[in-house]
Formats: structure tokens, C-alpha cells, sequence
């Protein structure tokens, strides 16, 4: 992580913008306590041949990795819900387009970190809901009504 | 035009960074003096759902026009000669990944005016080879050796 000039950071905010990067994945996952996994994540795509551009990226951003997809897409993928922090907060003044999901994840990784019991969760899992619909989401299939129905089923909520 | 703040123009730069959006045709058009119409261009683009986006970029700027294509995109367009170069020169510092392409089209637009005799005006074309190639451009029908072709059948050059 390192600091950016205000230059720099409205550089990276037009960038987020131009793309459709930042997005939250609620996985069923029977490892974790609640069987669902909560995925925050902000990706950077571009073609292979702009794969200098990314690393520029990267560098000046100091967090998150890059990877190149079966298909050619190269990916500087932050996911770690310290750098996805960082980076948001320090770019939120220079969001225009999405502004909207970079406060709602916010406000998302906040409420991450405080759940403690399965009803905490499920409020958890409607703001993901809430933020889905802000990115047009239309292949969603695990939503807090779905959330819902497995946590009753395990006995965390009674129905 | 407007005056911008630093931030803003980084922002603009990172916008345009994260998109494949600087380019110059090379049209056949013999209402033109050396039968080829040069038409440079700078385009921002996104999904119909993110127009507020182009439209905030849009007034920012202060130039150019939106229009929404068949497909559902939509474009915020600058292709008048002036605003191509006020917007250029604005954001070349906040450039990184078409930092070349927009140096290259500055060079491009300072060349068109000073076009003289055919001579000029294929040293141009050789300029918008070279941009084409920088913009990874394949399906390129018109190029130097075809407007050579050309101003030679009509008299213009001695081949």
C-alpha cells in the first residue's frame, strides 16, 4: 500500500469507472459458519496487450495480483478486504459512476467484520442483495431469500 | 471547454485509459482534395444503464455529444479538431497506457493543417499507419500504400 497524490488517486477512480469492477459473491461454502462464503472483490480487465497498463496498476497501488484469464483477459484482482479498503476510501472522492457501489461495499466489509449472529448475517446478505441490483446483476442465484431458506433448514433461524 | 482542476483531469485520463477509445480514420471519400477524408476521433463508451456516467464526463468537459448506437451503447464523442486537441493536451500527464496513441494523434492533427501537396498529405497517412498500429487495428482496408495507390491513379503523384 503506499500513498498516492491527489493525481494519482483521481487517475485510478476514472479508471474504475470506465470498467465494471466492483462487485461483492455471496458462495455457499459448508466450511464457514453461516454455509455461505462472502466474496468482496475490485477487478481491473483489459486485453493481453494492455497488460502493461495493469502493471502499471499494480505498482502504483502496491496491493492485489495479476493473472491472466483462459480466455486472454488479463485480471488485476484486489480481494483482500484490508487493500479493497485502502484502495476504495482513498478513491471514493473520485468515483462518479460508482460511487454507489464503492460506499455500499464499504458499508458491506464494516458489517463483514461484526457478524455475530445468523440474523446479523442475513441483514448482511440483504445489503449484498442491494448491491447486486446497483451492478445489474442478472445471473444471481444465491440472495438473502435463498440465505434465509438454508439457515433455517441448519436450524440457525427458526422459520 | 472548461477549465479543469488537476483531479479532474486525471480522472478524465484514467477514464480513457481504461478504455479503447483514441482513434483516426482514414476515409475514401472524392469530395475531399486528395480523394481521403482523415477523421480523428475520441470516444468514451458504456452501456446504456451507465449514461449518467458519459453524461458527467459530457459536462465536465464541456465538448463533443452523445448519441446512443443500435446495440444499447452509448458513445460521448469528440471528433471536431479543437476539442480532440483541448481534451489531448489536458490529459497527456494523466496518460499511461495511451499516453503514445495521444501524443501520436496531437502530432497527427498538427500535421493535417499544414498539409500542402500530395507529397503532405501521404506523409500523413504513413503518421496514421503507425497509429493504427498502436491501436492493435485489424481490420485496416485503407492505409498509405492505398492512398499512395490511389493519388498516383489520379494524377496527383507520379508513381
Amino acid at each position: 500500500m503506499r500513498k498516492l497524490s491527489i493525481a494519482q488517486k483521481a487517475y485510478v477512480g476514472g479508471f474504475l469507472d470506465g470498467d465494471r469492477s466492483i462487485y461483492v459473491r455471496l458462495k455457499p461454502n459448508v466450511t464457514y459458519r453461516f454455509r455461505h462464503q462472502i466474496a468482496p472483490c475490485v477487478v481491473f480487465f483489459q486485453a493481453r496487450k494492455e497488460r502493461a497498463g495493469l502493471e502499471y496498476l499494480h505498482k502504483l497501488l502496491g496491493v492485489g495480483y495479476i493473472r491472466e484469464r483462459n480466455d486472454g483477459i488479463i485480471e488485476f484482482t484486489i480481494s483482500d478486504v484490508k487493500s479493497i479498503r485502502f484502495v476504495l476510501t482513498m478513491i471514493l472522492p473520485h468515483l462518479y459512476l460508482k460511487k454507489r457501489q464503492a460506499s455500499l461495499m464499504l458499508k458491506i466489509l464494516d458489517k463483514k467484520e461484526r457478524v455475530e449472529t445468523a440474523q446479523d448475517f442475513l441483514k448482511l446478505c440483504v445489503l449484498i442483495d442491494a448491491f447486486q441490483h446497483l451492478n445489474y446483476s442478472k445471473r444471481r442465484v444465491q440472495t438473502s431469500a435463498s440465505v434465509q431458506t438454508v439457515l433455517e433448514r441448519e436450524g440457525f433461524l427458526t422459520p
